[in-house]
């Protein structure tokens, strides 16, 4: 792929044990491999915006102290309702609680990207996709929580999934909202080239 | 599922053997059988606007005839540019030609939506996402031909595939582009609980 003649003049790894964001980025063609980072994932002390992207630089250069030559993308995922961040749910009762709160109103849904080499920073930023959620029902919820898909997600549901079913419209890039935003990824990976 | 309960009290047939609406329709839990329709989808004397529609209809009503006692979904999603139609392309000269012309613009994906029962249409219309392509090259365009996702598809990319690459953002429901609107089509199938 042309694409990928002029990018990675290393191998790429990805700080994500995310098979979902794994998908996304096969999906483009990219040869990479994933390494889970194991990275600090606690916020305190960081303001909630903020958070998504400092995570995504902690979980990048973590994997890049140990794999120097490699270029390495990390990224982190938060939902924001009214400015709060909505993490994974804690259990039932929070999933049905977070998607309430989400239902027939906006929400922003923000990814931080960060590309690191040689444990430095050469790219980071977060993108942020607005998402509509249409009016539902309470029953809906627990059906779909009983499915089990909301547990591993930010905000407790998944677009790419059943979640699907809650969304009236996007504004954005649609793969930031899955955990990977691509254009923002294409946009970093051309450091790569120039350096 | 609760959403299932509360639906189809007769069997849902999907008049379409595109892979891409099996899989949406699936992905929602929703129980259903694909039939290839065979309907005519020429379009002399049909307004552009009008055609994603009536194209939906006609495909809906074919099978619907054939399958009285069931009830049928059919779609057909075109995409356009300046009012422009642009349907799948008939080589690789016309999808480089539709992929260059959709570079850095706007363009919209219109899908129409048709539920029809014992050769009757019960509800039908049409949803309209705006897609955003970033800026690329003619050489990533010819590469992604030369990979041949374009040629069975509406304006020549799949925003679910390696297409994906050339999407900078959109506005609107995801899966109206990927060719199944999820909750235009949820609120379709409302009318099959109400009757």
């Amino acid at each position: 792929m042309t694409i990928l003649k002029s990018i990675p003049k290393t191998e790429l790894i990805l700080a994500s044990a995310s098979p979902r964001r794994q998908a996304i980025l096969a999906q483009l063609g990219l040869p990479f491999r994933a390494v889970e980072s194991g990275a600090d994932e606690s916020l305190v002390d960081i303001i909630p915006l903020e958070a998504p992207r400092i995570l995504a630089e902690r979980k990048a250069l973590s994997v890049s102290k140990l794999y120097p030559l490699e270029s390495v993308l990390g990224y982190d995922t938060l939902v924001f309702l009214d400015g709060q961040a909505l993490g994974k749910p804690s259990d039932a009762a929070d999933a049905e609680r977070m998607l309430m709160s989400l239902c027939g109103r906006w929400h922003e849904v923000r990814t931080g990207f960060a590309l690191a080499q040689n444990s430095q920073m050469l790219v980071s930023g977060v993108e942020c996709t607005r998402v509509l959620f249409r009016p539902f029902t309470k029953a809906e919820v627990d059906d779909y929580i009983a499915w089990g898909e909301p547990f591993d997600k930010a905000g407790a549901y998944g677009i790419q999934g059943q979640g699907a079913r809650f969304v009236q419209a996007i504004e954005g890039c649609y793969y930031n909202v899955v955990g990977l935003p691509i254009a923002k990824t294409l946009d970093a990976l051309k450091v790569l080239s120039e350096t």
